[in-house]
């Protein structure tokens, strides 16, 4: 698998598309996703919901460690988001690289910047490596 | 507050209504939100995408910390997912109760079930309280 | 590997001995381990340092996974732990079961209890088994 | 508080002390703690003990809470650790720095790494800032 062909799986993912999740760029071990501001993702207060920022975070963790062991599927296993501050302004990055990348489990560390390129989420995954593709 | 203006809200909140959430029940420090399976939610592989659990159960979290103090907002600190089990059935129902409320946090244990009603994730949420509604 | 030996392997284990951790019982897929209420396991303002807890829940975590897949050896993947009330009281009780346990993971869910029966701390614990014993 | 007098209260921290954390440097928003390797910390497989891990990680990020809101005191709400290599070498080193400090709540990231300075664990705690001392 190659990084085009994962940048096209992700924009073609029936849940990240419908949440309007694009690809900025993809490297080896790490990537960066993003959503336009849009009413559809906010929450009562006006701000983006939590699981927008959650979709956003676990999609590009998944992509980073999709990278760092090509060819095979992943599947999260934990999630752990901390939301600092409320996001008001897009477009909303999430920043992700493969902290350490195994045979079995990659973890990554998540950051979440808001349209102002402030810090407003830090996000840990951890994956584990299913199927080949 | 209400319950019955907490379910209005909740249902009518841009995000969840974007995701397809529902209220099945609100009582005091509890509650159960749902979403039928449908295309729209899945990601690559068939099965429910890991944001649209975190999206369902941080707000079975949240709806379930508005029980338990209400008349005040909350905003998400953390928010802790385990997946154990892909979901490829619905309607996916998260059932939510506050272990702890206090004046400025309130911590909830969220239990997400598929179609068969099998324990798919589990999750933590930390609740901070703002200000009056 | 028997319940017996794995009691014994907890209890010599150097680290949880250093902390005065002890096994109240085990059973397949779960288990109690505790602690009693000493000043060496104290933090600044005198109740139980959030290590301390951290510790006692991972063991008991550990102990339930090695339960719940006899033979194997396991590390922790993720552990999660939500402090919601101090600890000023003894014997510190951990109750873990595992929620899902498979051929490579096993989560578990300790409640860690004050000496008041009061749930103190919730955990969560992802465990990964390695090789065989 | 002067940044030499919480020097002086982590190093007489009870548990703290008994686990044998001592202070490497502390600066405004970031510290570093560290621990030796000794048997005595170690887990069975000969490895360092995960509560260990978490005491060391969870001082480091509660004490560059403590620096960000001089005068105050702190309890840890969150922390959760990724464990991704065992760590069989010392000095064992936890690096934290507070992600964004504000009035109720700090967030420290902390990095914990072994004697080659190898990172093995990742770790994010949220503190609440409790009474003035």
């Amino acid at each position: 698998m190659s990084l085009d062909f994962l940048k096209e799986i992700l924009e073609n993912d029936p849940f990240l598309k419908h949440v309007g999740i694009k690809v900025k760029n993809i490297g080896h071990g790490e990537c960066a996703l993003y959503m336009d501001f849009r009413e559809e993702i906010t929450r009562f207060g006006g701000f983006v919901n939590g699981g927008a920022i959650a979709t956003l975070a676990d999609a590009a963790g998944g992509c980073a460690a999709l990278t760092s062991n090509l060819g095979y599927n992943e599947v999260t296993v934990d999630l752990e988001i901390t939301y600092m501050r409320p996001i008001t302004t897009g477009p909303i990055v999430a920043r992700s690289r493969i902290i350490k990348g195994g045979k079995n489990l990659a973890y990554a560390l998540i950051e979440v910047y808001d349209g102002n390129n402030t810090l407003c989420s830090i996000v840990k995954g951890t994956y584990f490596y299913t199927e080949r593709f």
